[in-house]
């Protein structure tokens, strides 16, 4: 067979295949439901199974908010005395759900507290009415808890710019209260799914003094898809006792190493947020961040943090790779991060390793490009063990067939040394497929 | 037809598709060279006709570098008198020959001068071999120019951290002396094209004090692709009789608004170069800052370098819009730069325009994440004339047709104001699709 004939071939096969694309979708009325999505090739196998915290009560509903024939309300109810630590986004466009979370997070309080999320619409970029839809969501769940509505906390998360149809959910607040129950919680994690592929949870038990500690936590996030913002929401449960100056303390500083330090596509959500509720309700004793049990449980608080922010990036917008990128030997920790990020939001390096690429020449350019302070002759770079270049050049021992048959593996690790001083930073990432195109251009509303 | 069975053909249409690439790009070892590419929709009808320049003689050879049946090496000799002046990579990465232009761009000399550059192999990260090549290059240059070799300025673009086998281009400098000639800055500009699809350049002409000052330039960038580093190469020359720290001072003015302005998928590479050279042949009087022909001849420089720096853009790799974005009402230029950049490099910003998607809340999130003040409710969008969004929310008048029919357009304005202050920058981008996948991922050297 000649030349052309493949090629007049696949542009025939092309355009039945779009044309059957186009048909499938169209048999397909649920497309637009979270349930019709492939799940991620990077997918845990199952959703955890994740310990009931006392004090924590879920509930889930279809509140028909745009999604239809699957629940897309949650409730979570906290007993009195709960303490609640939370971390927001930092964009200078944040929803109005966020902005009255941010009000409400630092005020310690006796009473009991809720959280009540949406998905299918992020009530982002609404003015006025975007503010009046908070007000009424938070206020009814405060009358039927009988809760302060400083105690009331909102998230949303879906498509921007549309007011948010808050009757519905309002409409659903004295069924979301009757269907409370302390083991729902992998109920609540479905609810918020937006073009997540698989709901995500997390757990870990702790020794505290006079009995364990428990910790356990849900998210949702997936880079971001149109037309939504994919918001990433996550909210970790314990029943530590710990007062709420401290448990925020931990957080901030948790914070750093975990959601930081992860990113899908350099974008930023106007709606991201995180909320750590402790109930209070272990045996155990008071947590003071100098005991032993302070830090076990601020290391394990970490962990799960770090658990969540790898599924949401193992279920990136296209993703068929997970990249962990280990920066070392940078002047300062700033400029580690600096690296790190220029690496694992290259355009370049990330298709690379959706082609199976050792392209190690495009993280040369992201170190250079990254701002940060670099000596090409004293950088060597690692794709997991293998030493693929140093000292300004190639490694006189590094064979292409190797990187390339490391490449081909979907967990990869990217080391980078800088050899200029001790500031290190890892950071994880996916790669840049195919998919995330399809997923994010190939769209209209 | 069934779903299933649609999926089941669409399956085996796709492995069939995927086989049929494979062996189609087995079957074109021309694949590889430049000729073989597509043009970009986004190129201009033609090469324009640009004046000869006096003192100014250019000449390509086929050296075989690494492309073969093509012209891969380019030399230019500069007249005794010339003023040269440039701008650089600001990578901490940078090649050995933007190192070797860097140390000598500065020096005032009466002595002649000379570039050559060479496509196919960027000898970039290739320690001290590449600095040795350098040396070879340009010494070799000088001699057979008769020139110091101070004045002898190289570039190199292609493949990353191969030794670049500097014989082949050492043995075409007599061919290459030998064919030197006044009107063949075309060639010149296609001999270093690597994945570019069109060669680029653009004149203007000023009246000066006593005769018409010529301006020519040429270039070539497309952003980057596998396995090269799409060096941004840029050579322009005016026949204006100016001194050399007045040139460079014109020179590093202009390049904020033009190719600082300009970006393809926020990578940076570590051979981008800019050239400049005055010979001081025009019969007009020599320039100086304050006088009109001086602000006229800056101006004109201004233009040359925009019209440049938008044909790499489109060609920028697999652009289908050519995109301006605008943005006024910053608090400051470095704000209103930071927030034009943000949105010019979202791969999210870039999928929607891609999709003919008028996505104005990636652009909300966009203003959000760049770091600059803003206030959501003072924010304002359109998509060319078309008011999109105002005061925290959709505008009232806003029709989702209009700006869905705007978008089908190949060149859009994408103006954002912030309402804050005076600040204002405008930068050009091109949209995020799946060929700059296929460019970039869907390759195995």
């Amino acid at each position: 067979m000649g030349k052309t004939d493949w090629k007049d071939e696949a542009k025939a096969l092309k355009k039945k295949l779009s044309k059957l694309k186009a048909r499938t979708k169209a048999e397909k009325p649920e497309a637009r439901t979270a349930g019709a999505k492939l799940v991620s090739p990077l997918a845990p196998a199952s959703f955890p199974t994740l310990p009931a915290i006392g004090g924590v009560e879920f509930s889930a509903v279809e509140a028909g908010v745009r999604y239809q024939n699957r629940k897309d309300v949650m409730l979570i109810r906290l007993a009195p005395g709960t303490s609640m630590a939370g971390v927001f986004t930092r964009s200078s466009t944040r929803a109005a759900c966020v902005l009255d979370c941010q009000a409400k997070i630092g005020k310690v309080s006796e009473a009991g507290a809720a959280i009540i999320v949406n998905s299918g619409n992020s009530n982002a970029f609404t003015g006025a009415v975007g503010v009046e839809a908070v007000e009424a969501v938070t206020g009814g769940v405060a009358e039927a808890l009988g809760l302060p509505v400083e105690r009331v906390f909102s998230s949303s998360t879906g498509v921007i710019g549309e007011p948010l149809p808050y009757e519905r959910i309002t409409a659903q607040i004295p069924a979301l209260v009757e269907g409370l129950s302390g083991d729902a919680i992998e109920m609540a994690a479905r609810a918020m799914m937006t073009t997540d592929t698989f709901p995500k949870g997390a757990c870990a038990v702790v020794e505290g003094e006079g009995g364990p500690i428990q910790i356990a936590g849900i998210a949702k996030g997936s880079g971001m898809i149109a037309p939504d913002m994919a918001t990433m929401l996550v909210y970790i449960f314990t029943d530590a006792k710990i007062s709420q100056p401290l448990l925020q303390k931990m957080l901030s500083r948790q914070v750093e190493a975990t959601f930081n330090a992860i990113t899908v596509d350099s974008d930023t959500s106007t709606s991201d947020a995180l909320l750590l509720a402790a109930t209070g309700t272990s045996p155990a004793a008071e947590l003071n961040g100098r005991s032993k049990a302070g830090r076990d449980f601020e290391a394990a608080l970490g962990r799960v943090m770090l658990d969540l922010a790898h599924q949401v990036v193992r279920d990136g917008e296209g993703a068929t790779k997970f990249v962990e990128i280990r920066v070392t030997g940078a002047e300062g920790p700033e400029d580690a991060h600096r690296v790190a990020m220029a690496i694992a939001n290259s355009p370049l390096v990330k298709t690379a390793i959706a082609g199976e690429d050792p392209n190690w020449g495009r993280i040369v350019m992201a170190v250079g490009k990254s701002g940060a302070v670099a000596d090409r002759d004293r950088l060597s770079i690692r794709f997991g063990d293998i030493l693929v270049a140093e000292k300004g050049w190639r490694s006189p021992d590094y064979r292409e067939e190797d990187g390339a048959a490391y490449m081909k593996q979907s967990d990869l690790v990217i080391a980078v040394d800088l050899g200029l001083g001790t500031g290190s930073r890892t950071v994880w990432t996916c790669d840049l497929t195919h998919r995330y195109i399809d997923i994010n251009a190939d769209y209209r509303s």
